[in-house]
C-alpha cells in the first residue's frame, strides 16, 4: 500500500498548489471574500473529488494536464456546499475539519456570499478553461449543473432538511444519499470520462462505480459520526444523533450498515471490470473509502 | 408611449410563460423546492434584465427563439440574488415585491438552498440548451459566471455588507453599485450581442449602454428608496436608512443624484448612436428606467 499513499499524497499536492493557485491572496475591495475563500478551500481536506477525477484521467489515457483545473472545480463546489450545510439555518456547526466554520470565523452574510461565489466560480474556471473545446466544457458544466442541481446534490439537501427529526424509510434515505453526497463523487468519475473521452460504455461503468463509493462513503461516515472521538474526526461526535436524523445506523444498525457498505463496495469493483488491467487507482480508492477511520 | 407599453407587455408574457416552463410544478421529493422556487421567480418583477437580452437581441437582428431561455436565466439569477440579499443575516427584509420574502414563507434553509438551486439552475439552462452552438454557450456562461462572481455581483454584495453602518466614500459607492446591481444589467445586453453574434465594437457600445443605464438604475432606486410609499415600492420605506447604508441621496442629496442619473442616462442613450436606426427600444427602456416611480 505504501506506493497508494504516495500516489495519494502526490496527487494531493497538485490538487493544493492548484487550488491556492486558483484562490490567490488578493487586495481589496474583495479581499475579505477571498480570504474566507481560501479559509475553508485550503484547509486540508481529503481531496477525494478532484483525487477522483485525476485518477479516472490517468486511467483512461487522458491528459492529465487538462484534468487539473476541472477536478478543483469538484473540490471549491464541496466546498460550497459545506459552508452552506454548516449554516446555522441548516446543519449548525461550529467546527468543520478541526476549524470554526466559516460563518463562526466571519459572519454568517459571509459565509452565504463566499458559498456563492465559490459555486459560481466552479463554473467560471470550466468555461474560461485554456485548453479544453467547447464541446467538452459545454459536457463538464451541464454534469456539474446536473450533478449538484434539483435531482442532485441540492435536491438531497432539501430532502435532508425536510426530513430532519422525522424517521424516514430506508429507501427515502438512500435516495436523499444518493443526491446528497453521491450525485458530485459520481461527477467527479465522470469529468474524468468526459475529458478523457470516454464511450458511453466506459461512462456508464464509470457511474456504477461513483455512486457505489459513494453510498459506500456515506454509510462509512455515518458509522464513523457514532464511533469516532471528535478529535479524529473533527466534528462534534455523533452529531445526528443529538440532530435526530434517520442514518444508516439509526435505522439498520452498525452492523448491518458496515455489510450494506461492503456489498456497495464489491458492486463498485465489479464496475473496474471492464476497464483490467489500468483500474487499480480506483480499487485503491474504494478501498481508502471502506477503511477510512476519519 | 403605447406601442412601448405594449412592447413591455408582450414581451413580459413570453418571458413569464418560458419562466413557467423552465421551473415547472414538480411532484415529490423536490416539490417544495420547485414550489419555493416559483414562489419567488413568478412574483410579477418588471423583468428588466431578459427583456433588455430580448430588445438587444432584436436590435441585433439576432434569432428571438434561441434568446429566450438565456434571457429567462439571467432573471432566475436574479431572483436568487434577491433571495439571499433578503435573508436574515443580510438585509433582513420581510417583504419583497409586496409578499413575504421565501424566508418569512419557509424557512431559512429552505431559502439558502433555493437560491442555490436557482444559481445552478440558470448555468443548467445554458449548457442544455438544444440550438445554441457550443461556443455560444461557453460564451454566455463565461460572461455570466464573471459577471455575477467576485468582480461582479457577489464583489458588489461583499462591498455592501463590509460598508454598512460607514460612511463610504462616492468612489466606492459607485464601484460598490457597478457590480452589484449594473454586472447583471450589463451581462443583459452582452447576452443579447452574444446571441446575435455582435462585433466587438457594438459590443462595447452595449457595454457602455449597460453600465451606464444599470448605474442610473440604482440612482433611481436610492432616490425612490426615500421618496416612495410602501404600497407603491413594495418594501419597507427608507429602508437604506434604517440600515444606515451610503446611498446616493445619502450622500449627494436628491437633487445631485437627480442629475447624476440624468448624466448617465445621456451617456447610455449616446452609446446607441452607432445602432441608428434601430435603438429605439434601448432608449425608450431607459427612459422606462430613469421615468419609473417603483
Amino acid at each position: 500500500m505504501k506506493s497508494f499513499t504516495e500516489y495519494l499524497e502526490k496527487q494531493g499536492e497538485l490538487i493544493e498548489k492548484q487550488l491556492d493557485r486558483l484562490i490567490p491572496e488578493h487586495s481589496s475591495p474583495y479581499k475579505h471574500l477571498y480570504e474566507a475563500a481560501r479559509y475553508s478551500v485550503l484547509s486540508g481536506g481529503k481531496r477525494l473529488r478532484p483525487i477522483l477525477v485525476l485518477a479516472t484521467t490517468d486511467m483512461l489515457n487522458g491528459d492529465l494536464e487538462l484534468a487539473l483545473s476541472p477536478a478543483c472545480t469538484l473540490e471549491i463546489v464541496h466546498t460550497y456546499s459545506l459552508i452552506h450545510d454548516d449554516l446555522p439555518c441548516m446543519d449548525d456547526d461550529d467546527y468543520r475539519r478541526g476549524k470554526l466554520t466559516l460563518h463562526k470565523k466571519y459572519s454568517e452574510g459571509h459565509a452565504v456570499l463566499t458559498g456563492d461565489f465559490l459555486l459560481t466560480y466552479a463554473f467560471e474556471i470550466l468555461a474560461e478553461h485554456q485548453h479544453l473545446k467547447p464541446e467538452t466544457k459545454v459536457k463538464l458544466i451541464s454534469t456539474l449543473a446536473k450533478r449538484i442541481g434539483s435531482n442532485g446534490m441540492i435536491g438531497g439537501q432539501v430532502m435532508d432538511i425536510a426530513s430532519e427529526g422525522k424517521k424516514i424509510s430506508l429507501e427515502t434515505l438512500r435516495l436523499l444519499h444518493r443526491n446528497k453526497t453521491g450525485a458530485l463523487i459520481t461527477a467527479s468519475v465522470e469529468f474524468g470520462g468526459i475529458i478523457s473521452n470516454a464511450s458511453e460504455v466506459q461512462m456508464e461503468s464509470l457511474r456504477c462505480y461513483g455512486e457505489n463509493i459513494g453510498l459506500a462513503f456515506q454509510i462509512i461516515d455515518d458509522i464513523l459520526d457514532v464511533t469516532s472521538s471528535e478529535a479524529k474526526h473533527g466534528r462534534k461526535v455523533a452529531s445526528d444523533l443529538v440532530n435526530e436524523k434517520s442514518t444508516y445506523v439509526t435505522l439498520l444498525g452498525i452492523e448491518k450498515s458496515k455489510a450494506l457498505a461492503e456489498e456497495s463496495y464489491q458492486k463498485a469493483i465489479d464496475a473496474l471490470n471492464i476497464f483490467t488491467p489500468n483500474g487499480s487507482r480506483l480499487k485503491n480508492l474504494a478501498d481508502f473509502i471502506i477503511n477510512r477511520n476519519h
